[in-house]
């Protein structure tokens, strides 16, 4: 199987990483970045990189879109008279049900787009901080279409488990979006206002453990891939963070009140679902 | 030097494995489970386990308080005649201001208590979780009182780098309550929050990655200590959790706006304060 990598960054370098290991030897890279391509080459994650795809692309069995969202539509409309007949375009997107719409509109009959959502990545963006490692254990999402082939779908979930991820789940893309918002966007918001919470000029790195260090991992942000994201899925997005608003202000209360039979009781409700998870 | 360390949970355990790998022979441990006390004594990290402190703390030149902050008082009234003249005590607990006065008052002048905080900790409790790890590369922090000896202060500083704490930091109960509510209570209540506020029945499991599983690492919790931790701080953390509402509104705003830009210049601000940290 020829599969082509549109974008060598953190993840779609990852990608690459997580195929040789699982054994496929046709893999080619596509990349405007000539120094993210001699990278993958001399890590020998790719058989070869061009800065376009006009002559890889046509001898694609498989195509996978590691680019930022807004980047897709434009690269289905560049590239579609080099797709071959059949050919299986997957992609790495975290929202998925206005952006399948809109892909969804001006994709060929005979392509067959199966959309993935590998629950794993860095906070940090390109080639040099890419790891295959991230993948092994973690969640891969697909958001299963009407239009998709039983064995595509079956293609990519197989991908996926030989790539090291450990649970494929196939579901609607409401629901995941619905979800992400909360296991995803929702972690984010927080981590940022967290952080951007604090007073300027405190030495607040001696006073911090290690809880603080983890909620503030993922502060470091690709602003415009997140800000894509957020706004991408606003109306879920809003209704999460509104839940999480309700839930903190219920703990202040306790505090303002000094309500600690309840406080505790919202304590032994987190420990319980924490210890389900 | 004899050191006591009263409570062999999760801190005082690690405290114990501390300081036997630094050295310290010396070290008894009191204990009301007689259990934790043989299990203690099979890991070779005491010298002595007893259930009551009649016997080792008179003999005591440090006694090491790793029990709940309400026990502390009631510990001090207890024991006060089997303190010996020049006795140092120190602590373990997450408040200071008020603590500290309360404890002060009730305290012989011939008895010099070191008020310390480590910066580290497991969500579990008990000896079974205990671990000296946890306190290699961490934070430890001296709440000074106008009536602690500077030999004293010393001493206890020298014992923190002796177990493993890379940074010892001096500062008034007033601002390490401040700080506190910022770097370690405000986020076990964002955890808390968070978990709290996912909807019932849903299967969150197979849609979370990392950083949902980091953020609610600690709303895994012990909810006494932490009702009193919350409880005995609540103007400070009032104030930092209202800090943050502000700015996870601010957050919501620019969603609900579809405002790119402003999100954008969010995510920066908060990226370049986690790179700083």
């Amino acid at each position: 199987m020829n599969i082509v990598i549109i974008g060598l960054g953190v993840i779609g370098g990852g990608y690459a990483m997580a195929l040789r290991e699982a054994g496929y030897t046709e893999v080619y890279g596509v990349d405007s970045n000539i120094t993210t391509l001699e990278k993958a080459k001399v890590l020998g994650i790719i058989k070869e990189g061009c800065l376009t795809g006009e002559s890889v692309i046509p001898k694609a069995d498989l195509v996978i879109l590691a680019v930022y969202p807004d980047l897709v539509k434009e690269f289905i409309r560049n590239n579609i008279k080099l797709f071959k007949d059949g050919l299986i375009i997957t992609d790495v997107t975290g929202i998925k049900e206005p952006f399948i719409e809109e892909v969804t509109e001006i994709l060929p009959e005979n392509i067959d787009f199966v959309f993935g959502h590998p629950m794993a990545g860095r906070e940090k963006k390109g080639i040099d901080y890419a790891t295959n490692t991230v993948f092994k254990g973690a969640n891969y999402l697909i958001t299963v279409t009407p239009k998709n082939k039983e064995e595509n779908i079956e293609l990519i979930q197989e991908l996926a488990y030989k790539m090291g991820f450990k649970k494929v789940k196939k579901i609607s893309p409401k629901y995941h979006d619905e979800m992400i918002a909360f296991t995803s966007q929702l972690p984010h918001a927080l981590a940022v206002a967290l952080i951007n919470s604090d007073i300027e000029g405190r030495d607040t790195g001696s006073f911090i453990g290690d809880s603080y260090r983890e909620l503030t991992r993922i502060a470091n942000i690709n602003e415009r891939l997140w800000s894509e994201l957020f706004l991408g899925n606003k109306n879920n997005l809003i209704v999460s963070i509104e839940n999480f608003q309700r839930e903190l202000e219920s703990i202040k209360e306790c505090i303002k009140n000094d309500n600690k039979d309840e406080l505790e009781k919202l304590f032994v409700k987190s420990t319980k679902r924490r210890e389900n998870l």
